[in-house]
């Protein structure tokens, strides 16, 4: 086995004897790393160790070694210049090496992955992990169990890549109270919706352009879908709230229903259409969903482009606080796990077991989607006959939700047919559903083609 | 004396018995806090860790003890309700009482407050300071001292108010090399810059509306003048890059000479007016830089509104990162203040001496002035008459300036003048400055109205 040592070279000394507290560096042994995963972002971090180690060393205030890493396949060939004597195929090569300290999890995926941060944890590893399905759906226990082992899981890469949002919640923003979190936190849809809104592609065409720009997986339901933002959003509210808030408990809808003529109204009526993922704070409560959205031109998440990400924070003291960057790709999600590493480090050299474990509230629960409050948009396809709008009206009486914005269309003459286009002031989101149902079920509708909340 | 105690009052025990590591916490002896100043910020930390006392002492992990207040006049009426046994007009109340173990100063300017600082250290206290001007100055020296004496120096709330801006750079951005940070990062400036831009209000006007808004001083120079923005460049580039950068190598240029015209132009031309800070890092050297700059509508930096604050940084691993909100302000600002105060709490009790120092390499400067590239804007009064267009043609030819637009827009008939505006192509600062004064010298030419970079 060859110990890749960082050892600060020749411009070492200086570094050290700079730096007060860390002068005794080389006599402390190294801090031995394993690494689980060598694809985009494994990629990256090992390069940026192996070509960077004096500098992340002294920064770290210790030798960083990257001990070992774990690969599906050793032979394969690397786009990375790395020795093959550091690569194993053997998850146990890593896990049950008493010399490793730290394992930085950066596969993907539920498991194997999960039972590998807990059998580090259990071993008395510290794990840093850019894994947001395992954080999302096991967190809370991850977290209890390293506080009971006395290590530490660092995560800041499971959510918008490089963006500083965990350690802004767990730090910075501790002397506020949390009132909400609003996300553009999938890159994926944001490009696929701007390219939509751009070029007035259809959603197919902008999925299959995603795919080829490498913004979409072959498979892209993950993203479009919406479960990607969710488990984000399941991070960022638990983290934010100090409550356990599950993936499944959030309200969540992709962007598939969604159609080129539905950008040009939002145009109209100066909105932008993004897939937000949204927590507020309520009175013993939480609400939580992720949804695609209408955002006025005005709101900074209108304004996040292609597959960037943005995290607007607010808090009780410190107000509105926007945080945007690349939310993911192999170099933004390296700067977090190093980032992390390097905190972690001067933790563990400076004799600190821990830091102060999350603690979690399970009293607090997460709003059903019906009794949140939201404004919303509705794309009506009608018989151009008189009547019709009396009938619409009727129903959004009935169901006490109140009309902001109306707009018909000139009538399309070959079908007869005429689109009605609908925004509300903000109501109950069941009373929303019941007018969309009702509506769909009245004799001149045709279709209610499209729904979506107005942020 | 009155030690206004923050225990953990009913709800305490559950917390705590959450909180794993800090379990403990009820045993261990609280934190002295001293806390100088009762301003608006002031006022605002006191408040919270009177109000919020049980929150704050759980996420500190020990109970934090507010236990002076130096203040200039202990008999005046205050905003908030703050028992007056713990208010004292004497320094030495809190500089030289033992059991005072952190010091927060939040009263602002050089003197008295660094020999404030410096005492503090000396006498084993760790720090916490919002003053930009303190920092900005004698940053390096002060980190020095408290890193000599095992303590620490926090200053988040010196810049960008409640935006986490130091410990970005500190921790999550670690593992980059800093390439450049530009900033809107002075509220008052951005105020009066919006107000003339949205409503055609000389500058003097937009001042005092500033100013009877609360946004600016009775003097404004200190913000006006680019004084404020250079301060807190100085400590972004200084921890960006872990140099010295003193505020007087800083080339500052305030907004003074900018009329309402020019934002007329700066819309034609796609381009906001913001005051902007922004350093880059050069081979051996970095750029630091304080003006007035023409920003493209396209660029985040141009829709920072209001006294808001907007930091972009570049990463070599993260790439561009974007942090804004409230950079000033009581609220905000006493939300980094006792953010750092729980950050510091838990180091302390995790009986960590002090976090690893900065070093600052002594060895690089700041590229003058003159030998930065940027492009540029000249609005040129000259005499409506032939030859004029050649002369000045000429002047950027012969210096080497490529123009890159250019507009005349109808002559006065009432004095035969004309107006031209020139924007350039990137060109060394030095010999746009020589464009500048040879053009001014050319006789058709009545005045070079306005010079403002291209950012």
């Amino acid at each position: 086995m060859l110990v890749v040592s960082l050892a600060p070279a020749a411009d070492g000394a200086k570094y050290a004897s700079a730096l007060g507290v860390v002068t005794s560096m080389s006599q402390a042994r190294p801090l031995n790393v394993g690494l689980i995963g060598l694809g985009t972002v494994g990629s990256q971090i090992a390069e940026r160790m192996l070509t960077w180690g004096p500098q992340l060393s002294r920064r770290a205030g210790v030798e960083l070694c990257l001990q070992k890493v774990l690969v599906r396949d050793v032979t394969k060939r690397r786009t990375i210049d790395i020795s093959p004597d550091l690569l194993t195929a053997d998850p146990d090569a890593i896990l049950d090496d008493p010399r490793v300290e730290v394992v930085m999890e950066v596969a993907g995926g539920d498991e194997p992955m999960r039972s590998y941060i807990e059998r580090a944890i259990q071993a008395g590893k510290h794990v840093i992990t850019a894994n947001k399905v395992v954080m999302a759906k096991h967190g809370p226990e991850l977290l209890d169990q390293a506080a009971e082992k006395n290590v530490d899981v660092y995560f800041e890469a499971a959510v918008g890549g490089g963006i500083p949002l965990i350690s802004t919640f767990r730090t910075d923003l501790q002397a506020n109270r949390i009132e909400s979190v609003s996300a553009v936190i999938n890159g994926t849809t944001n490009y696929v919706l701007g390219r939509m809104a751009a070029a007035g592609l259809s959603m197919a065409d902008a999925v299959r352009e995603a795919q080829d720009a490498g913004y979409a997986e072959a498979d892209p339901t993950e993203d479009v879908g919406g479960y990607d933002a969710t488990y984000k959003l399941a991070i960022l509210a638990s983290i934010a709230y100090e409550i356990k808030v599950r993936p499944d408990e959030i309200y969540r809808e992709g962007i598939q229903g969604i159609e080129p003529v539905d950008f040009r109204y939002a145009r109209e009526l100066g909105y932008a259409i993004k897939l937000v993922a949204h927590t507020q704070r309520h009175t013993g409560r939480v609400e939580a969903r992720v949804h695609p959205a209408m955002i006025s031109l005005d709101h900074p998440l209108a304004r996040v482009e292609g597959a960037e990400n943005a995290v607007f924070v607010e808090g009780d003291l410190v107000g509105k606080v926007l945080l945007m960057g690349q939310g993911a790709g192999g170099r933004p999600t390296a700067s977090a796990v190093v980032g992390d590493l390097i905190d972690l480090a001067r933790s563990i050299r400076r004799g600190v077991q821990s830091r102060p474990s999350f603690s979690f509230d399970d009293r607090i629960g997460v709003v059903p989607i019906g009794e949140v409050k939201t404004r919303a948009y509705y794309r009506i396809r009608v018989d151009d006959r008189p009547g019709v709008l009396a009938a619409i009206g009727q129903v959004f009486a009935e169901e006490g939700v109140s009309i902001s914005s109306f707009i018909q269309k000139d009538a399309w003459s070959h079908d007869m047919t005429a689109e009605l286009v609908v925004t509300t002031h903000p109501s109950l989101d069941a009373s929303l559903q019941k007018a969309r149902e009702r509506m769909e079920r009245l004799e001149p509708v045709h279709a209610v083609s499209s729904f979506l909340r107005v942020f």
